[in-house]
């Protein structure tokens, strides 16, 4: 089958991202889509600019239309931000019947409206899942996983800028002030952080999650906006006396039968999941009246995070225009002709850290033999405790903590253990998994 | 539009909460599906046991076939576990022409493969968002929301006996044999409970997700499989002096071209996310090359979390059935005709409590003033601090939480607190939001 042709208006962070993991993961990405994906052509500004992707393989221009107007192209990926040059473009890009993926929260907020009812009348499908918070899937996670319930409440920490700043005041004690130049200088801070820091950014968010969430349409107008300009390391350290965090919050909540949307400062108990969400990251909490509370915790910005989600959005498109609609997304995510045969080996080649319990007569020299057991197998020592002390001739617990090393060598060095005469009985041995949950 | 008909094959937990769910929130689903959803009959077992839903509207019998062979019928929900039966059902169902919903894992897990290339043949769904993690939707996310990603790693929290009782074991020290007692007594652990705490169910769990994550066949023979009777107190107590808990995972991992797949109790370090999901959560930890870690985590059992999921794959289903395949899912979530017009109210009206730091002069009187000052707005005060001791002349912070209160009571209060002559400078004002991040 024919590759798909998108054109790609802006090469910026997102955009170079974007080109970068089309190319990285093109084996993977045709195997779900089931049709290749190529950058035909993109605009940029300023042609003579370097840029964070290859540009060898596609056309590179400074005009827009040309690619809108491209019968060849058939998605138009706008990643160039704003809401006026943006907003004609999309609007050109849907005349000319093509599919738009975008990753503009303000395009979204305030013109989705206009340009969703001009989808529409086409059959064409404007996708903006990298508008909100970066690589999690809440868009949706919203729209299609959650769609039995009558949604409660979505509480979200959706700006990466105004989360690394207060994180920072909170960890480090540092002022505002100082935390806004370090965020400046690590490029998580615009150079006019106001769209940041004044909560115009989580506003545009919260708009579009609580029209999704509730059955509203898109007001931006309608939500209350307090930044966090406000905020001191003294009122930080104050809330974390009484047991509080304090987070910049986008808040949407169903009360009887309004619904409220406010984006500010908020005290968060310490104990909540949201209070101990970090940095750049983002995580958005839903409650719906069916699953209870559910929270989508990821990056929520940077190059990568966000491409992904915009990648996703061409993979729903390509799928829908490829495939008949209810096979439009693979059973088992992937194309059925192109299942892999990859398999996991035998558990003994498995490498993990491992815990051990051994139970030994406190004699000498138990700890050298166990040592040397473990040492020929090569199998290094991370931590190692005994615990109690034996009282005349009862064994006592001694627990280690290995570095990383395969299940054969482990299973290996068992049996030789428990055949030392000080060990007492059999060795407990439980895997220890040293997975990360955030980015290094 | 005519309503779409549904047969339902179980009224236990989860068929039960799946009519619940669709009578009380028949509006807001059909203002996402675009037509109403109808359960027109169900099948089960003994038809003279009491069930926890209203069946007065729905043909009720003892025989599935009945639904699979009703012209009428259009989606079969197969709701009643195992894999021999269930197969058969949905095999019947498929060839009637019926698209299937399933929160049945050990069916897709050992079935899958051939169940999902019969309903691929005839242009047919089989969706099965309910088998993993309950109302987390993990499915969807792995399947479209990540499709961008080179899959790395996939780890999961999917079984909540387990989880339920490792993490009793933990907190309150207790054995692995009371906290089965106690799981039982509550309803989390079957009277056999062998097909949980053995670690099948995780296994068919992980089955799945990696199948979806990796793009491999359903393979459940190839999964490493370990339960959990074998940890004791004694080894979570001297894991977690090494700065480690113990918790029953699913793993998939790609390591090389291979994918391991394996389900264990493993130690995890205590500061993880993953290390702090307790009692009868699930959470999934999925890491792209392009996202990083994402983390997914909700309610993973129990009648309406795993009925959320079962009717959002219905909607799915809907969706696909009614509307043209680029709009199959409304841009805004809700069908553009069906959008409400609930607005929120004025920011005065909003109740949250409040965190206040004054500046006061240290005389007499001066709490007395403010404690009814705020009196005679209705706030009542939660926990009050004053900050050091004044030295001299100089004035002294006053730090205080209020209990839930209008906003609109605190504007009115604090003009005349900060009018109080002991009253240093202007008060200092963040809410403080107290939203719920696990079920009650």
């Amino acid at each position: 089958m024919e590759p798909v042709n998108i054109g790609i208006i802006g090469l910026g962070t997102v955009g170079a991202g974007t080109v970068n993991l089309l190319e990285r993961n093109s084996h993977e990405i045709t195997r779900r889509a089931g049709r290749e994906i190529k950058v035909k052509g993109a605009a940029v500004r300023d042609s003579t600019r370097p840029r964070a992707c290859e540009t060898g393989g596609l056309e590179l221009g400074t005009d827009p239309f040309v690619l809108t107007d491209d019968p060849e192209i058939e998605v138009i990926v706008e990643l160039m931000g704003g809401d006026t040059l943006a907003r004609d473009i999309v609007i050109r890009a849907l005349k000319n019947g093509k599919h738009v993926v975008t990753a503009n929260k303000a395009l979204v907020a305030l013109h989705g409206n206009e340009l969703f009812e001009m989808a529409r009348e086409k059959g064409l499908v404007v996708a903006f899942e990298a508008a909100v918070a970066g690589g999690v899937s809440i868009i949706k996670v919203l729209r299609e996983g959650l769609a039995g319930n009558c949604i409660e409440q979505v509480v979200g920490i959706v700006n990466g800028t105004t989360n690394f700043i207060l994180s920072g005041m909170s960890r480090n004690g540092l002022s505002f002030d100082s935390m806004l130049e370090e965020a400046k200088r690590l490029g998580y801070a615009e150079a006019d952080p106001s769209f940041d820091i004044d909560g115009v950014d989580a506003a545009h968010k919260l708009t579009i999650l609580s029209s999704i969430a509730f059955g509203i349409p898109l007001d931006y107008k309608n939500v209350y906006v307090e930044g966090i300009r406000s905020i001191t390391s003294e009122d930080i350290g104050y809330a974390e006396d009484f047991g509080f965090r304090i987070k910049h919050l986008g808040i949407a909540k169903r009360v009887d039968s309004r619904i409220e949307l406010r984006v500010h400062p908020c005290l968060l108990p310490a104990e909540n999941v949201l209070a101990n969400v970090d940095g750049v990251m983002n995580a958005v909490l839903v409650v719906g009246d069916a699953t209870g509370p559910t929270i989508h915790y990821g990056a929520g910005a940077g190059a990568e995070p966000t491409a992904s989600s915009v990648v996703a959005d061409i993979v729903d498109v390509v799928r829908a225009l490829t495939t008949d609609p209810e096979n439009r997304v693979p059973h088992l995510a992937f194309q059925p002709q192109s299942l892999s045969s990859m398999r996991g080996g035998p558990m003994e080649e498995v490498e993990t850290a491992y815990y051990l319990r051994l139970l030994a007569f406190d004699q000498p020299g138990v700890l050298a033999d166990v040592a040397r057991i473990l040492g020929q197998q090569g199998i290094s020592i991370e931590s190692i405790r005994q615990r109690g002390t034996s009282t005349g001739d009862a064994p006592v617990p001694i627990v280690m903590i290995t570095h990383n090393t395969q299940e054969s060598r482990i299973e290996n060095s068992i049996p030789e253990i428990e055949a030392l005469p000080s060990i007492a009985q059999k060795v407990v041995k439980i895997r220890l998994e040293n997975m990360k949950d955030h980015p290094e």
